[in-house]
Protein backbone atom coordinates (compact mmCIF):
# COMPACT_ATOMS: atom_id res chain seq x y z
CA UNK A 1 0.00 0.00 0.00
CA UNK A 2 1.25 3.40 -0.96
CA UNK A 3 1.93 5.93 1.43
CA UNK A 4 -1.56 8.04 0.42
CA UNK A 5 -3.23 5.37 0.56
CA UNK A 6 -2.07 4.06 3.74
CA UNK A 7 -2.18 7.75 5.48
CA UNK A 8 -6.04 8.03 4.04
CA UNK A 9 -6.61 4.80 5.67
CA UNK A 10 -4.92 5.31 9.04
CA UNK A 11 -6.40 9.10 9.23
CA UNK A 12 -10.12 6.86 8.99
CA UNK A 13 -9.25 3.98 11.10
CA UNK A 14 -7.68 6.12 14.17
CA UNK A 15 -9.92 9.25 13.85
CA UNK A 16 -6.82 11.06 14.14
CA UNK A 17 -4.80 13.49 12.36
CA UNK A 18 -1.97 13.16 14.90
CA UNK A 19 1.42 12.27 14.50
CA UNK A 20 4.01 10.90 16.95
CA UNK A 21 7.49 12.06 16.64
CA UNK A 22 9.86 9.39 17.89
CA UNK A 23 12.76 11.07 19.13
CA UNK A 24 14.28 9.08 21.72
CA UNK A 25 16.63 11.39 23.72
CA UNK A 26 18.24 9.85 26.55
CA UNK A 27 18.49 12.60 28.92
CA UNK A 28 14.71 13.03 28.97
CA UNK A 29 13.81 9.31 28.74
CA UNK A 30 12.11 7.63 31.59
CA UNK A 31 14.00 3.84 30.97
CA UNK A 32 16.92 3.90 29.49
CA UNK A 33 16.25 1.52 26.62
CA UNK A 34 15.73 3.13 23.11
CA UNK A 35 13.60 0.00 21.83
CA UNK A 36 11.81 -0.77 24.67
CA UNK A 37 10.60 2.82 25.42
CA UNK A 38 9.61 3.70 21.84
CA UNK A 39 7.57 -0.02 21.63
CA UNK A 40 5.55 0.84 24.78
CA UNK A 41 4.76 4.34 22.90
CA UNK A 42 3.80 2.61 20.20
CA UNK A 43 1.26 0.14 22.01
CA UNK A 44 0.07 3.30 23.83
CA UNK A 45 -0.80 5.29 20.74
CA UNK A 46 -1.29 3.27 17.88
CA UNK A 47 -4.82 2.77 17.54
CA UNK A 48 -4.71 7.35 17.87
CA UNK A 49 -2.04 8.52 15.42
CA UNK A 50 -2.36 8.46 11.58
CA UNK A 51 1.44 8.45 11.21
CA UNK A 52 4.75 8.13 13.61
CA UNK A 53 7.86 10.53 12.31
CA UNK A 54 11.23 8.96 13.79
CA UNK A 55 13.98 11.86 13.19
CA UNK A 56 16.69 10.22 12.21
CA UNK A 57 19.00 12.55 14.30
CA UNK A 58 18.05 11.00 17.25
CA UNK A 59 19.17 7.26 16.43
CA UNK A 60 22.47 8.63 14.51
CA UNK A 61 23.84 10.21 17.88
CA UNK A 62 23.31 6.72 19.42
CA UNK A 63 26.02 5.36 16.92
CA UNK A 64 25.40 1.48 16.09
CA UNK A 65 23.36 1.25 19.17
CA UNK A 66 20.62 4.01 17.78
CA UNK A 67 20.48 2.72 14.28
CA UNK A 68 19.52 -0.67 15.40
CA UNK A 69 16.90 0.90 17.86
CA UNK A 70 15.27 2.30 14.91
CA UNK A 71 15.15 -0.87 13.09
CA UNK A 72 13.42 -2.48 15.59
CA UNK A 73 11.52 0.67 16.30
CA UNK A 74 10.13 0.56 12.41
CA UNK A 75 9.33 -3.41 13.27
CA UNK A 76 6.70 -2.08 16.18
CA UNK A 77 5.14 -0.02 13.88
CA UNK A 78 1.90 -1.68 12.43
CA UNK A 79 1.75 -2.07 9.11
CA UNK A 80 -1.15 0.06 8.78
CA UNK A 81 0.35 3.52 10.35
CA UNK A 82 2.67 5.36 7.69
CA UNK A 83 6.13 5.99 8.62
CA UNK A 84 7.71 9.26 8.37
CA UNK A 85 11.53 9.44 7.80
CA UNK A 86 12.42 12.96 9.04
CA UNK A 87 15.97 13.16 7.75
CA UNK A 88 16.01 16.48 5.70
CA UNK A 89 18.19 15.19 2.95
CA UNK A 90 18.88 16.93 0.08
CA UNK A 91 22.35 16.65 -2.23
CA UNK A 92 23.34 17.09 -5.95
CA UNK A 93 21.58 13.95 -7.65
CA UNK A 94 23.49 11.57 -8.20
CA UNK A 95 23.98 11.37 -3.65
CA UNK A 96 20.05 12.01 -3.76
CA UNK A 97 19.88 9.58 -5.18
CA UNK A 98 21.77 7.10 -3.05
CA UNK A 99 19.66 8.70 -0.10
CA UNK A 100 16.16 8.04 -1.58
CA UNK A 101 17.73 4.32 -1.75
CA UNK A 102 18.64 4.34 1.82
CA UNK A 103 15.41 5.69 3.11
CA UNK A 104 13.00 4.13 1.05
CA UNK A 105 14.54 0.82 0.10
CA UNK A 106 16.62 0.33 3.59
CA UNK A 107 15.02 2.15 5.79
CA UNK A 108 11.81 0.85 3.99
CA UNK A 109 9.94 4.75 5.25
CA UNK A 110 6.62 5.45 3.59
CA UNK A 111 7.54 9.21 3.48
CA UNK A 112 10.57 11.26 3.84
CA UNK A 113 11.32 14.66 4.58
CA UNK A 114 13.63 16.90 2.40
CA UNK A 115 15.79 19.86 2.07
CA UNK A 116 14.97 22.23 -0.85
CA UNK A 117 18.05 24.43 -0.40
CA UNK A 118 20.00 22.48 -3.66
CA UNK A 119 16.74 22.83 -6.49
CA UNK A 120 14.48 20.82 -7.87
CA UNK A 121 17.17 18.06 -9.08
CA UNK A 122 18.07 17.30 -5.63
CA UNK A 123 14.54 16.40 -4.38
CA UNK A 124 13.60 14.76 -7.84
CA UNK A 125 15.15 11.50 -6.89
CA UNK A 126 12.99 11.25 -4.03
CA UNK A 127 10.25 11.94 -6.08
CA UNK A 128 10.88 9.13 -8.51
CA UNK A 129 10.04 6.43 -5.91
CA UNK A 130 5.98 5.25 -6.69
CA UNK A 131 3.70 5.14 -3.39
CA UNK A 132 6.08 7.03 -1.62
CA UNK A 133 5.69 10.30 0.26
CA UNK A 134 7.99 13.45 0.10
CA UNK A 135 7.37 16.10 2.17
CA UNK A 136 9.69 19.64 1.45
CA UNK A 137 11.01 21.60 4.10
CA UNK A 138 9.16 25.39 3.38
CA UNK A 139 8.63 27.32 6.40
CA UNK A 140 10.41 25.82 9.60
CA UNK A 141 9.26 25.88 12.74
CA UNK A 142 12.72 26.66 14.67
CA UNK A 143 12.96 30.40 16.02
CA UNK A 144 15.70 31.32 13.57
CA UNK A 145 13.81 30.15 10.30
CA UNK A 146 13.04 33.26 8.80
CA UNK A 147 16.51 34.49 8.58
CA UNK A 148 17.05 33.27 5.10
CA UNK A 149 13.38 31.56 4.74
CA UNK A 150 11.70 34.47 5.02
CA UNK A 151 13.72 36.89 2.53
CA UNK A 152 11.61 38.53 0.35
CA UNK A 153 13.19 37.22 -3.18
CA UNK A 154 12.06 37.15 -6.96
CA UNK A 155 14.21 35.50 -9.76
CA UNK A 156 16.50 37.44 -11.88
CA UNK A 157 14.81 39.12 -14.36
CA UNK A 158 11.55 39.24 -12.76
CA UNK A 159 9.93 41.20 -11.07
CA UNK A 160 7.44 39.29 -8.94
CA UNK A 161 8.59 39.36 -5.15
CA UNK A 162 7.62 36.43 -2.70
CA UNK A 163 9.35 35.44 0.54
CA UNK A 164 11.78 32.67 0.06
CA UNK A 165 9.43 29.98 1.65
CA UNK A 166 6.74 31.11 -0.55
CA UNK A 167 8.36 30.24 -3.67
CA UNK A 168 9.93 27.11 -2.08
CA UNK A 169 6.15 26.54 -1.85
CA UNK A 170 4.76 27.22 -5.02
CA UNK A 171 7.73 25.29 -6.82
CA UNK A 172 7.42 22.67 -4.84
CA UNK A 173 4.14 22.29 -5.66
CA UNK A 174 4.56 22.36 -9.43
CA UNK A 175 7.44 19.26 -9.43
CA UNK A 176 6.17 15.78 -10.44
CA UNK A 177 6.81 12.47 -9.77
CA UNK A 178 4.83 9.24 -9.04
CA UNK A 179 5.73 10.11 -5.22
CA UNK A 180 3.05 12.53 -4.38
CA UNK A 181 4.32 15.66 -2.23
CA UNK A 182 3.53 17.47 0.61
CA UNK A 183 5.16 20.42 2.60
CA UNK A 184 6.42 20.90 6.30
CA UNK A 185 5.11 23.79 7.66
CA UNK A 186 5.70 25.13 11.15
CA UNK A 187 2.76 25.88 13.36
CA UNK A 188 5.04 28.16 15.06
CA UNK A 189 3.85 31.26 12.32
CA UNK A 190 0.77 30.55 12.01
CA UNK A 191 0.45 33.65 9.59
CA UNK A 192 2.81 31.97 6.68
CA UNK A 193 1.18 28.74 7.32
CA UNK A 194 -2.45 30.43 6.44
CA UNK A 195 -0.54 32.39 3.56
CA UNK A 196 1.15 28.87 2.50
CA UNK A 197 -2.09 27.14 2.64
CA UNK A 198 -4.12 30.18 0.20
CA UNK A 199 -1.41 29.57 -2.17
CA UNK A 200 -1.34 25.77 -2.47
CA UNK A 201 -4.51 24.86 -1.63
CA UNK A 202 -4.96 20.81 -1.73
CA UNK A 203 -1.44 20.01 -0.84
CA UNK A 204 -0.46 17.68 2.03
CA UNK A 205 0.97 19.39 5.13
CA UNK A 206 3.39 18.30 7.86
CA UNK A 207 2.88 20.60 10.92
CA UNK A 208 5.85 20.29 13.66
CA UNK A 209 5.91 23.11 16.52
CA UNK A 210 3.02 22.45 18.47
CA UNK A 211 3.78 21.36 22.49
CA UNK A 212 7.12 22.45 23.71
CA UNK A 213 7.94 24.41 20.45
CA UNK A 214 5.34 26.67 21.47
CA UNK A 215 3.16 26.51 18.42
CA UNK A 216 -0.82 26.83 18.75
CA UNK A 217 -2.59 23.78 17.74
CA UNK A 218 -6.12 24.84 17.69
CA UNK A 219 -4.57 27.54 15.50
CA UNK A 220 -2.83 25.31 13.31
CA UNK A 221 -5.23 23.02 12.26
CA UNK A 222 -7.59 25.89 11.62
CA UNK A 223 -5.04 27.48 8.95
CA UNK A 224 -3.23 24.03 7.77
CA UNK A 225 -6.99 22.49 6.26
CA UNK A 226 -8.50 23.82 3.42
CA UNK A 227 -12.16 23.21 1.68
CA UNK A 228 -10.57 21.75 -1.25
CA UNK A 229 -8.82 18.54 0.12
CA UNK A 230 -5.70 20.33 1.98
CA UNK A 231 -5.16 18.21 4.99
CA UNK A 232 -2.45 18.42 7.13
CA UNK A 233 -0.72 16.08 9.25
CA UNK A 234 0.36 17.52 12.89
CA UNK A 235 3.29 16.32 14.39
CA UNK A 236 3.58 16.43 18.56
CA UNK A 237 6.87 14.71 20.02
CA UNK A 238 7.93 15.43 23.42
CA UNK A 239 4.43 16.60 24.48
CA UNK A 240 3.90 13.10 24.18
CA UNK A 241 7.08 11.02 24.21
CA UNK A 242 8.02 12.85 27.88
CA UNK A 243 4.68 13.63 29.23
CA UNK A 244 5.90 12.14 32.55
CA UNK A 245 9.19 11.49 33.38
CA UNK A 246 7.94 8.21 35.66
CA UNK A 247 7.62 4.44 35.14
CA UNK A 248 3.88 5.81 33.87
CA UNK A 249 5.39 7.22 30.90
CA UNK A 250 3.25 4.78 28.10
CA UNK A 251 -0.20 5.95 30.01
CA UNK A 252 0.65 9.60 30.32
CA UNK A 253 1.70 9.36 26.36
CA UNK A 254 -1.64 8.12 25.47
CA UNK A 255 -3.69 10.27 27.67
CA UNK A 256 -1.54 12.74 25.90
CA UNK A 257 -2.46 11.43 22.38
CA UNK A 258 -5.69 11.16 23.17
CA UNK A 259 -6.20 15.10 24.33
CA UNK A 260 -4.52 15.72 20.88
CA UNK A 261 -6.55 13.60 19.01
CA UNK A 262 -9.56 15.55 20.28
CA UNK A 263 -8.37 18.89 20.00
CA UNK A 264 -7.73 18.40 16.69
CA UNK A 265 -11.13 17.11 16.05
CA UNK A 266 -12.78 20.01 17.80
CA UNK A 267 -10.42 22.36 16.11
CA UNK A 268 -11.40 20.67 12.49
CA UNK A 269 -15.02 20.85 13.66
CA UNK A 270 -15.10 24.57 14.82
CA UNK A 271 -13.18 25.63 11.48
CA UNK A 272 -16.04 23.65 9.14
CA UNK A 273 -18.41 25.21 11.50
CA UNK A 274 -16.82 28.70 10.90
CA UNK B 1 44.87 18.35 16.52
CA UNK B 2 41.85 20.16 15.65
CA UNK B 3 40.90 20.32 12.05
CA UNK B 4 42.24 23.75 10.89
CA UNK B 5 45.91 22.99 12.30
CA UNK B 6 45.12 18.69 10.68
CA UNK B 7 44.47 20.28 7.12
CA UNK B 8 47.20 22.77 7.81
CA UNK B 9 49.48 19.97 8.51
CA UNK B 10 48.16 17.91 5.90
CA UNK B 11 48.63 20.94 3.08
CA UNK B 12 52.32 21.49 3.63
CA UNK B 13 53.33 17.88 4.77
CA UNK B 14 51.35 16.72 1.28
CA UNK B 15 52.05 19.94 -0.76
CA UNK B 16 48.65 19.48 -1.83
CA UNK B 17 44.75 21.35 -1.57
CA UNK B 18 43.01 18.42 -2.98
CA UNK B 19 40.67 16.74 -1.37
CA UNK B 20 39.23 12.69 -2.42
CA UNK B 21 35.87 12.13 -2.37
CA UNK B 22 35.19 8.81 -1.12
CA UNK B 23 32.29 8.00 -2.38
CA UNK B 24 31.92 4.43 -3.64
CA UNK B 25 28.90 3.35 -5.63
CA UNK B 26 28.69 -0.82 -6.44
CA UNK B 27 27.17 -0.04 -9.90
CA UNK B 28 30.94 1.88 -10.41
CA UNK B 29 33.48 -0.10 -8.34
CA UNK B 30 36.03 -2.31 -9.93
CA UNK B 31 35.45 -4.64 -6.83
CA UNK B 32 32.96 -5.46 -4.55
CA UNK B 33 33.76 -4.30 -1.88
CA UNK B 34 33.59 -0.92 -0.42
CA UNK B 35 36.60 -0.88 2.36
CA UNK B 36 38.58 -3.51 -0.11
CA UNK B 37 37.96 -0.39 -2.43
CA UNK B 38 38.74 2.51 -0.35
CA UNK B 39 41.31 0.77 1.60
CA UNK B 40 43.21 0.60 -1.80
CA UNK B 41 42.21 4.05 -2.58
CA UNK B 42 43.33 5.60 0.27
CA UNK B 43 47.02 3.34 -0.05
CA UNK B 44 47.29 4.96 -3.30
CA UNK B 45 47.02 8.61 -2.33
CA UNK B 46 47.52 9.30 0.96
CA UNK B 47 50.70 11.19 0.35
CA UNK B 48 48.17 13.34 -2.07
CA UNK B 49 45.91 14.47 -0.51
CA UNK B 50 45.26 17.04 2.14
CA UNK B 51 41.53 15.71 3.09
CA UNK B 52 39.42 12.93 2.26
CA UNK B 53 35.66 13.64 1.81
CA UNK B 54 33.04 10.60 2.72
CA UNK B 55 29.81 11.26 1.46
CA UNK B 56 27.35 9.67 4.20
CA UNK B 57 24.57 9.08 1.14
CA UNK B 58 26.85 6.74 -0.30
CA UNK B 59 27.22 4.51 2.62
CA UNK B 60 23.51 4.54 3.90
CA UNK B 61 22.62 3.70 1.11
CA UNK B 62 24.41 0.10 1.91
CA UNK B 63 22.73 -0.19 4.75
CA UNK B 64 24.43 -1.82 7.95
CA UNK B 65 27.34 -3.00 6.06
CA UNK B 66 27.96 0.10 4.54
CA UNK B 67 28.18 1.84 7.65
CA UNK B 68 30.03 -0.82 8.89
CA UNK B 69 32.61 -0.32 5.13
CA UNK B 70 32.46 3.91 6.90
CA UNK B 71 33.60 2.81 10.40
CA UNK B 72 36.63 0.72 8.65
CA UNK B 73 37.26 3.49 6.03
CA UNK B 74 37.80 6.19 8.52
CA UNK B 75 39.97 3.81 10.43
CA UNK B 76 42.18 3.26 7.38
CA UNK B 77 42.85 6.91 6.70
CA UNK B 78 46.07 8.08 8.70
CA UNK B 79 45.79 10.49 11.59
CA UNK B 80 47.11 13.04 9.92
CA UNK B 81 44.85 13.59 6.78
CA UNK B 82 41.57 15.05 7.66
CA UNK B 83 38.24 13.76 7.23
CA UNK B 84 35.07 16.00 6.09
CA UNK B 85 31.87 14.03 6.58
CA UNK B 86 29.70 15.25 3.70
CA UNK B 87 26.12 14.74 5.12
CA UNK B 88 24.65 18.24 5.00
CA UNK B 89 22.55 18.13 7.46
CA UNK B 90 20.39 21.15 9.36
CA UNK B 91 17.36 20.89 11.08
CA UNK B 92 16.33 22.51 14.64
CA UNK B 93 18.39 23.21 17.12
CA UNK B 94 17.36 20.43 19.44
CA UNK B 95 17.66 18.12 16.61
CA UNK B 96 21.20 19.53 15.12
CA UNK B 97 22.38 19.31 18.37
CA UNK B 98 21.78 15.29 18.22
CA UNK B 99 23.46 15.40 14.23
CA UNK B 100 26.66 17.02 15.19
CA UNK B 101 27.03 14.85 17.98
CA UNK B 102 26.57 11.73 15.93
CA UNK B 103 29.05 13.77 13.15
CA UNK B 104 31.65 14.60 15.37
CA UNK B 105 31.66 11.88 18.62
CA UNK B 106 29.90 8.90 17.09
CA UNK B 107 31.76 9.17 13.60
CA UNK B 108 34.70 11.16 14.92
CA UNK B 109 34.79 13.42 11.51
CA UNK B 110 37.14 16.68 11.56
CA UNK B 111 34.59 18.97 9.93
CA UNK B 112 31.12 18.34 8.11
CA UNK B 113 28.88 20.03 5.32
CA UNK B 114 25.76 21.70 6.42
CA UNK B 115 22.85 22.89 4.99
CA UNK B 116 21.62 26.73 5.95
CA UNK B 117 18.14 26.55 4.99
CA UNK B 118 16.54 26.44 8.79
CA UNK B 119 19.28 29.55 9.71
CA UNK B 120 21.98 30.34 11.86
CA UNK B 121 20.09 28.60 14.86
CA UNK B 122 20.56 25.37 13.08
CA UNK B 123 24.25 25.57 12.52
CA UNK B 124 24.92 26.62 15.57
CA UNK B 125 25.03 23.56 17.61
CA UNK B 126 27.65 22.35 15.17
CA UNK B 127 29.82 25.40 15.35
CA UNK B 128 29.79 24.58 18.79
CA UNK B 129 32.50 21.93 18.72
CA UNK B 130 36.19 23.43 19.68
CA UNK B 131 38.73 21.79 17.17
CA UNK B 132 35.96 20.94 14.32
CA UNK B 133 35.64 22.39 11.19
CA UNK B 134 32.00 23.22 9.73
CA UNK B 135 31.57 23.91 5.84
CA UNK B 136 27.73 25.82 4.97
CA UNK B 137 26.84 25.07 1.49
CA UNK B 138 26.52 28.41 -0.39
CA UNK B 139 26.26 27.47 -4.22
CA UNK B 140 26.21 24.42 -4.51
CA UNK B 141 27.46 22.19 -7.45
CA UNK B 142 24.79 21.01 -9.51
CA UNK B 143 22.71 22.38 -12.31
CA UNK B 144 19.76 23.15 -10.35
CA UNK B 145 21.31 25.48 -7.64
CA UNK B 146 20.28 28.40 -8.93
CA UNK B 147 16.23 27.73 -8.91
CA UNK B 148 16.42 29.46 -5.20
CA UNK B 149 20.41 29.96 -4.69
CA UNK B 150 20.25 32.44 -7.05
CA UNK B 151 17.06 34.16 -6.37
CA UNK B 152 17.62 38.29 -5.44
CA UNK B 153 16.62 38.36 -1.90
CA UNK B 154 16.79 40.97 0.64
CA UNK B 155 15.55 41.28 3.99
CA UNK B 156 12.30 42.69 4.30
CA UNK B 157 12.19 46.16 5.26
CA UNK B 158 16.09 46.62 4.17
CA UNK B 159 16.38 46.99 0.81
CA UNK B 160 19.84 46.01 -0.12
CA UNK B 161 19.59 43.05 -2.59
CA UNK B 162 21.61 39.88 -3.06
CA UNK B 163 21.31 36.47 -4.51
CA UNK B 164 20.50 34.16 -1.48
CA UNK B 165 24.21 32.48 -2.25
CA UNK B 166 25.61 35.75 -1.37
CA UNK B 167 23.40 36.55 1.97
CA UNK B 168 24.20 33.04 3.00
CA UNK B 169 28.02 33.62 2.79
CA UNK B 170 27.94 37.11 3.94
CA UNK B 171 25.71 35.91 7.36
CA UNK B 172 27.68 32.43 7.57
CA UNK B 173 31.00 34.56 7.43
CA UNK B 174 29.49 36.25 10.60
CA UNK B 175 28.50 33.42 12.80
CA UNK B 176 30.33 32.68 15.61
CA UNK B 177 31.56 29.34 17.26
CA UNK B 178 34.99 27.57 18.25
CA UNK B 179 34.45 25.57 15.35
CA UNK B 180 36.19 27.22 12.16
CA UNK B 181 33.80 27.84 9.67
CA UNK B 182 34.04 27.64 5.97
CA UNK B 183 31.92 27.08 2.89
CA UNK B 184 31.17 24.78 -0.10
CA UNK B 185 30.77 26.61 -3.17
CA UNK B 186 30.53 24.94 -6.17
CA UNK B 187 33.83 24.99 -9.56
CA UNK B 188 30.49 24.50 -11.87
CA UNK B 189 29.60 28.65 -11.12
CA UNK B 190 33.43 30.62 -11.81
CA UNK B 191 31.74 33.41 -11.85
CA UNK B 192 29.90 33.11 -8.55
CA UNK B 193 32.82 31.59 -7.11
CA UNK B 194 34.70 34.71 -7.71
CA UNK B 195 31.80 36.93 -6.40
CA UNK B 196 31.99 34.58 -3.52
CA UNK B 197 35.71 35.09 -2.70
CA UNK B 198 35.57 38.86 -3.10
CA UNK B 199 32.99 39.20 -0.26
CA UNK B 200 34.42 37.00 1.79
CA UNK B 201 38.00 37.28 1.75
CA UNK B 202 40.36 35.14 4.31
CA UNK B 203 37.62 32.11 4.44
CA UNK B 204 38.33 28.28 4.10
CA UNK B 205 36.63 27.02 0.77
CA UNK B 206 35.16 23.91 0.19
CA UNK B 207 35.10 23.07 -3.81
CA UNK B 208 33.29 20.29 -5.31
CA UNK B 209 32.28 20.26 -9.15
CA UNK B 210 35.84 19.68 -10.58
CA UNK B 211 35.74 16.97 -13.03
CA UNK B 212 32.85 14.52 -14.38
CA UNK B 213 30.33 17.19 -13.07
CA UNK B 214 32.15 19.76 -15.61
CA UNK B 215 33.93 22.43 -13.15
CA UNK B 216 37.54 23.70 -14.46
CA UNK B 217 40.05 22.73 -12.11
CA UNK B 218 42.24 25.68 -13.36
CA UNK B 219 39.25 28.43 -13.41
CA UNK B 220 38.56 27.13 -9.79
CA UNK B 221 41.63 27.25 -7.75
CA UNK B 222 41.90 30.88 -9.72
CA UNK B 223 39.04 32.12 -8.17
CA UNK B 224 38.82 30.33 -4.93
CA UNK B 225 41.90 31.60 -3.31
CA UNK B 226 42.87 34.91 -2.49
CA UNK B 227 45.98 37.24 -1.01
CA UNK B 228 44.79 37.31 2.16
CA UNK B 229 44.53 33.56 3.20
CA UNK B 230 41.52 32.50 1.80
CA UNK B 231 42.61 28.83 0.98
CA UNK B 232 40.19 26.64 -1.15
CA UNK B 233 39.95 22.32 -1.04
CA UNK B 234 39.67 21.55 -4.08
CA UNK B 235 37.57 18.14 -4.34
CA UNK B 236 37.01 15.46 -6.70
CA UNK B 237 35.60 12.46 -6.30
CA UNK B 238 34.43 10.28 -9.56
CA UNK B 239 37.49 11.25 -11.56
CA UNK B 240 40.23 9.85 -9.23
CA UNK B 241 38.09 6.66 -7.43
CA UNK B 242 36.67 5.48 -11.01
CA UNK B 243 40.04 6.68 -13.41
CA UNK B 244 40.27 2.84 -13.92
CA UNK B 245 37.38 0.16 -14.01
CA UNK B 246 40.12 -2.59 -14.36
CA UNK B 247 41.80 -4.15 -11.54
CA UNK B 248 44.39 -1.40 -11.92
CA UNK B 249 42.06 1.12 -10.08
CA UNK B 250 44.50 2.10 -7.93
CA UNK B 251 47.31 2.82 -9.40
CA UNK B 252 44.93 4.43 -12.08
CA UNK B 253 43.74 6.68 -8.81
CA UNK B 254 47.21 7.48 -7.69
CA UNK B 255 48.12 8.40 -11.54
CA UNK B 256 44.58 10.84 -11.26
CA UNK B 257 45.10 12.44 -7.76
CA UNK B 258 49.05 13.22 -9.23
CA UNK B 259 48.04 15.01 -12.26
CA UNK B 260 45.24 17.15 -10.03
CA UNK B 261 47.32 18.30 -7.21
CA UNK B 262 49.99 19.21 -9.99
CA UNK B 263 47.34 21.08 -11.79
CA UNK B 264 46.52 22.72 -8.57
CA UNK B 265 50.17 23.65 -7.38
CA UNK B 266 50.74 24.91 -11.41
CA UNK B 267 47.24 26.91 -11.07
CA UNK B 268 48.34 28.79 -7.70
CA UNK B 269 51.51 29.58 -9.31
CA UNK B 270 50.00 31.17 -12.04
CA UNK B 271 47.80 32.72 -9.71
CA UNK B 272 50.13 34.18 -7.95
CA UNK B 273 52.54 35.58 -11.15
CA UNK B 274 49.51 37.20 -12.13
Amino acid sequence: MGFSEKLADAVRRNGSLLCVGLDPDPAQMPVPDVVAFNRALIEATADLVCAYKPNLAFYEALGNAGLRALESTLKAVPGHIAVIGDAKRGDIGNTSRAYAKALFDVWGFDAVTVNPYLGSDSVEPFLSYAGKGVFVLCRTSNPGSAEFQAMEAHSPGTREERPLYEWVALRAASWKGPASLGLVVGATYPDELRRIRSICPGLLFLVPGVGVQGGDLETAVRYSMDDRGGKAIINVSRQVLYASRGADYAEAARRAAQSLRERIRQAMAARQES
